[in-house]
């Protein structure tokens, strides 16, 4: 079930978009616990009513570790990739339980790895949008892929 | 409890530690179904045994989640400060059952906030490390900070 | 705290109903992550809309083990029987967060078992209802069963 | 991302094999808590010494639950395919923590729907296996398709 | 399933065992997250090995859930009786994963309740033993239960 | 981050409050998963519209570790202390879903440890109280303390 592409198949430009998943009040408290981090703005309702968005936001952290795990099930695993990082995160809007988030993704770039021979660097746009098609979170993503040409005749 | 920190107030340079907390078989089965990402190097321990680490790694989706959990829960919420996003993670080293990690705050850069006058905007480097004090996360975290000199007075 | 229960004593017709529980939507969220069933049945409530029950449906995977976890809490262990599998298992309605199911449990077949002298056969009809008597569930239980009259004296 | 396949598509004796999971403790843990099911086969160790297995087995819920999983995630959804039920499941042998699962999908018969016009009634062969080979599970998923022939044209 | 007992029906010195359930390192996890306390002498295994036990202990708290889950799981509801608070919680020795619990109750002492006739207040003594008959927990239990006496004729 | 406090140190009457959490449905559903406790009270909506309160009340046993949570992860961990164990619990009002929770900390009294020399015997109440400023649980914690003037010079 693998689905193997070399860095030459990869083409700027390109996209998908992934399966939508509903962020629920039980994935916040699971989050909370996962992570520890019991901030009010996410685990205390009364402290939320004085804040600008009058109820609990999701984490950020949650939103990325969902949005990353609806890029993978989304579609079968790459065995010539290897992620290596990401070079920007942002939040430009907050995620409320309730909302339904899936992610556009997109590549953005491609270049020659310059330390390892036969491999390319990929950088990925991942776009989160939520039912409104507004984006609340924005990541780019460096994956380290195989190139075609390297392989051992 | 809160714990007010004005842009004015941060030093380039400075650090703190955070707890440390053991990564567990259970937090990477927890973490999977929460996120959905199933990818065999989190879930399947005879694919793994196939692969250089021979065992099953962390999500790294995971390492950030519980790294930002330590850091809020190891010091007061600041309410002068919102966190805007990350200009870099990288995973140098894998994390497996059974590490120990915490992470090392240091502040990194200041410089104004361009657009939103009375504000900085401060670069925190966190730098996971588990029980061999190796590197095995490095974030950099972008967070906006209210000046004291833009208080009303 | 065990109730023997030997073959013999099973009488044809007889019933048992189970305490009840409602199914909320923390138990749907834990199960997508717990069984990896992502379904947009079960996790995305905008794809929902669309279809024919207008929200989330629990997973039929949920509804079996929630029951099965009724009848065995429901009654004292017995040492004399064992679970051999189940001939069919049917959903003929949906359940939806904030039902609330009970299992209704009966005696519908005995015979000898051809291969294990000694031992019975007995057929469980196992019938989940929820708040409004509709049955959402209905399996055949196959339970292998020591005999009395094949114990030692 | 949806995956159409009608009836006439399916060929008999035609087979896939999903991915792999290894069942952990926590799975264990997890499932007695989400299902109800205490039974000390699941959750009292010491009880388990003096069974003929030594150790605590995997509830046969839970394997069900996870198998489902691995075949739904396995493959893009069919949206012509609705599941009706299981004609028979059986639990050949235990599953115990650290056990990794897979299931072979197989299409047993095809049969037209008696009393739903355009629609075929599919059997498929779910054959859970361990990292041995073994059978620990075996199902015959009934599901209903509709026909290419009875799309409106 | 109720088994309804009244005041008049204890007696002081009767006892019941419930059943065991083995305590695991998910178990730990999962509370350390459900509660928010992620003290190192529960979450930390690098800091456990310089205390005197060595290891990671579970949280006092999570043996008092489980223990009570025990005791009502064993036995069925009383609907003439409610819980009103405990008197003494202790815990003489630590508890570690992989060790299996159990609790003994007994009737410890009865009395009239002073402010509300028609109900004794009955103080149950919950003794929670590990694998080697050591006791882990002790609780002091008061629950008030209806007299028979006070029923309507 | 710890922070060493003595048994001289405490003033009896000195008081402190914690951050505030508010519990959910999707607590109560983990609290009965997680002890066990599946009476109809936390788990069955039905039963409860029959009782006083109308609707699903929140474990005791989960009151008691979120608040004890709250208490240790509002200040720093005191290498100097260690729980003993509870002189009292009790509920006087229920808790639901939606309720945010808090926990007041206040010294009741302080005595010599009549045993171990060196240290001092601390009860602390803890005292829960709602978003209506209502109590909801109150404890009387056991701490025994190091004595300063005990220590090593």
């Amino acid at each position: 079930m693998d689905f193997p592409v070399f860095f030459e198949d990869f083409e700027i430009g390109s996209s998908r978009v992934t399966h939508a998943r509903t962020i629920t009040e039980a994935d916040i408290v699971f989050h909370a616990g996962h992570s520890g981090d019991f901030m009010p703005h996410h685990t205390d309702a009364e402290f939320c009513k004085t804040q600008p968005f009058k109820k609990i936001v999701a984490h950020g952290t949650m939103t990325f570790a969902i949005a990353i795990g609806l890029t993978v099930s989304s579609q079968p695993l790459n065995p010539h990739g290897m992620s290596y990082g990401y070079n920007k995160i942002r939040y430009p809007r907050p995620v409320f339980a309730g909302d339904t988030i899936k992610v556009n993704v997109k590549i953005l770039s491609k270049e020659d790895h310059a330390k390892q021979p036969g491999h390319g660097i990929l950088i990925e746009a991942k776009e989160v949008t939520n039912q409104h098609d507004e984006v609340v979170m924005y990541a780019e993503h460096v994956i380290i892929v195989e190139k075609r040409s390297a392989q051992k005749t």
